[in-house]
């Protein structure tokens, strides 16, 4: 099986205006390695995050050319595993990020809070950092994309070609469905954590460094306008904006649509979602927020 | 068991300056009759809601006094039983109310969305409208809530009192704890649904008459500032606001200081959430928002 | 002329479960005294606002009831004239309030900003804090407004009914526009400003007590969704809403339909808007925001 | 005096990966010639945009390399005259795209507006539709901002670059103040307006191509993190953001740091600011909105 090291610096945009690290064909199964958002700088409970990290958080893997990928086609990426490639993960509270705090945009003369570094210790499928903080092992890519047409999107950003979505959804056994808006798709990967709750509420996760082993298909012709998840039971769609409310109206709009093309009338699409949808919020903390609309497949895969 | 029905008119807002229908005392389990949101004027798939709907929407039963309560107690109502009262449940498609519709908040000059009504017929546990709307009785209280200390809030709006809260988590078996502003505390509940999904997305959820069993506790001088729930297996705050972040960040760092009361440090509760924490949406369709924040009691309730 | 104080405690709701204090008569003209929006509690620099001030704010006088007045009426107020009756204005820097500053809706778990009160001396039309804090006497009423059918609503709140705009417009030379909703109209008014800027940045205007003369008529069988205000050269509606974006569509969106009303075709009211309109914010603190949208009668009341 | 045109196609991102189309050094005065917003592709009422319009809106004379600007200065861009290279002016209303419609993020069901031209004659500096749509001649640069350090940004977007902001303050006579952020600062221009009310309502002003008179200043070794605008009597700056709030508060914190720069106490500043700054509404219709907050330098300038 191929490995994919990032060569030199890893990528803190999605854009196709960088140079290719590595090529896939469809049907290949690779392994990527990934660093930590915090570029592996955070390492002890005592180190001060403002302190030590440098401009850019966030780093990806990437970008990857996939042969024969074309815009307008769709980009399937089978989450086979993800192993850590060190035995601790490392979460913070920072200054001006996160859920609970004011931020750069939602601007205040508060005082910022205070700066906390956690390191966890991963052992036995579980990460301990003392009694009460102590989480089972739940990995999934905080970030997996494709590069837009023209611009080039900040890796700390979710929106329409993934992208930052920190949605645990994106995890081993799941299929995350990409738009492909460049030749080759211009793929990126990277932020492992090793579990999240619904929000990320102080803004970082369980990060760690990982191996990640991903199977790429194409699917030819068939444009997505925003990430879509698949699961063994579920489909879903991840909504990435501000306000909160317009990330969730893009989720269940783009999963009536899906549900349009798998047959359903838009009407009886909106009702059953009302009635049978699920809307988590992966989180709330970028510079977008990201909420997931799912229906379970036993619904949405009636047969008339 | 007391039965308690609404003596004349049902009740629009949570108000104080209503006259209570009925008294109950701590520790009584009591049966309460509600109507659906729609007053039961929605009755067969031809009707347009529009043209049959009166001037208030969402009647409520109350106010009931509770012997004792005063400001700055809290209440407990155990969440016993809901018992259908009719074998139907109704939904519809409304002008200018729901998720994926212009409101009269988020004005726009589109043409409304067009009218549709839903009868499902509810039997053996299984709400049917036709083979692809077809849906478990998964029974919940829409709205639950006490009078506030001064204002007179509308049944339509969910807030700190509680109130229109729509969130599936106020379901038999699980425990909603309320605020108690004014003397006797007034309670109300209704708009009773068969089943909804994360969102309540058309804005109306699978509507139903019931009885309603309920057990009133007091907890003596103990105050909450927003509605609390306790499952079997979880502890939740339900956060309502505009816009949805806020309602995030209210559902969260009051479920933080529950956690405080509970023996957590600040910062150690603000980072298990951050890795543990459940966030979905509730509502997305009425004048506030609601979230539902939770966490897991296996986590909350470590003894050290 | 007829002078309304308010006997005994004055209002902190809008609301019609209250006695009317005084009447009027369309056409009528009087003069109403008004507390400041701290009760008149903070009156020297040393003092801690939140260990002074009550557990209300903003009290209103009134209800005023008047005569004739039915819900589905316009009661339109001109304002005369506002003089202060003390030669002082008080702002301050309040914890949890205001537009910097996390609040409790936006919470975050930043320490509270630090409390600072502002008490300025009105002298020769000026109010002088010290060198650089020294404005203009521009006074204006913060709150005005009517009560709703059915709810009663804080006098911290603006919305449909007027209330807590807090909007330099509604200055002596314009007319309000308030909609009738209970016989009488149920008018409030309080919280005078000796001046603000728009937003209202820290929460805290320059607040005053003062002697309102106001011109009370009544537009017989003429409804309005949102309260209007007229200048010699501006028509303008003030949106109340979260998110602001919310409260500019409902402001712009009043406004469109206002120039219906004279003749305008919808669409081309859109077009002048577009080109013309003006919007400015009036508060970004209160429970809701306001905005003003505005049209100049030059562009307005073209004739064909 | 250099005139400069685009040689080829416009750049629809501000972006460094583009190549330099011309060179300006400090103290320089330049003409730039600009398209309109539509690529001048509407040019009748008749048309209908939607089948008229390509990928991309919103073409940008540009990059132009600054010479000597360097990554920590900033670019002081006067703007001296803004002339008509047409004798029309175009607006349009689109399908999801305006301030009062469902757009692609603000998602519902409803069906888009019905599409409309405008075309403007512009005469004795009056722009004429009809007799009710009848303008002055205001014109401002709706576009206008420099490269990111890493992003490519869409020049639909106003952000901490510049960019789309649309607000009628750059105009001539003003002088507008961006952030060096790559070597060059490789600026652009484009989407002159010749009108525009607040907040650019149906998302299109009165679009024309232009001859853009601007002299380039470089202040060396001071940053700036968000744009600037001074007039003669005014000290401005531009947030831009969703939810609408959060452009309010970036663009009143950042002018308490300018204010702070000049000799302020914070807390004063802020105080300041409550009492007589302004805030209006530049765009509510771009991916982010664009909110002015100024004082007025009789107040700001004060000598201790």
């Amino acid at each position: 099986m191929k490995e994919i090291r990032q060569p030199g610096a890893h990528s803190y945009v999605f854009s196709r205006y960088l140079e290719p690290i590595a090529t896939v064909n469809p049907g290949e199964t690779v392994a990527i390695y990934t660093r930590d958002a915090f570029e592996d700088r955070v390492t002890k409970d005592t180190d001060i995050p403002s302190k030590i990290l440098g401009n850019y958080l966030n780093p990806q893997t990437g970008p990857i050319f996939v042969e024969g990928a074309e815009p307008g086609d769709t980009l399937a990426v089978h989450i086979m595993d993800i192993e850590p490639t060190r035995d601790w993960a490392v979460s913070a509270h920072l200054p001006n990020f996160g859920g609970l705090t004011a931020t750069n945009t939602t601007r205040t003369l508060n005082e910022p809070l205070p700066e906390k570094v956690f390191i966890y210790k991963l052992e036995d499928n579980e990460l301990t950092y003392n009694k009460r903080l102590k989480f089972p092992w739940r990995p999934f890519l905080g970030t997996i994309g494709t590069a837009p047409e023209l611009e080039a999107i900040s890796a700390l950003t979710p929106a329409d070609h993934g992208g930052n979505m920190d949605v645990p959804d994106t995890k081993p056994g799941n299929t995350v469905y990409l738009p492909v808006r460049v030749p080759g798709a211009y793929f990126f990967t990277g932020d492992c954590h090793a579990g999240q709750g619904d929000g990320e509420l102080c803004g970082v996760a369980l990060e760690i460094t990982a191996k990640v082993t991903l199977k790429f298909e194409l699917i030819k012709g068939k444009a997505i306008k925003w990430p879509r998840i698949e699961s063994s039971t579920e489909l879903m769609v991840v909504g990435s904006a501000r306000p909160m409310e317009d990330a969730a109206r893009i989720a269940y709009a783009e999963l009536i649509d899906w549900m349009v093309e798998l047959g359903w009338d838009q009407w009886e699409a909106y009702q059953a979602l009302t009635q049978i949808g699920k809307l988590h919020v992966g989180n709330m903390v970028d510079t977008y927020y990201s909420l997931v609309a799912k229906i379970d497949k036993k619904y949405a895969l009636v047969q008339d």
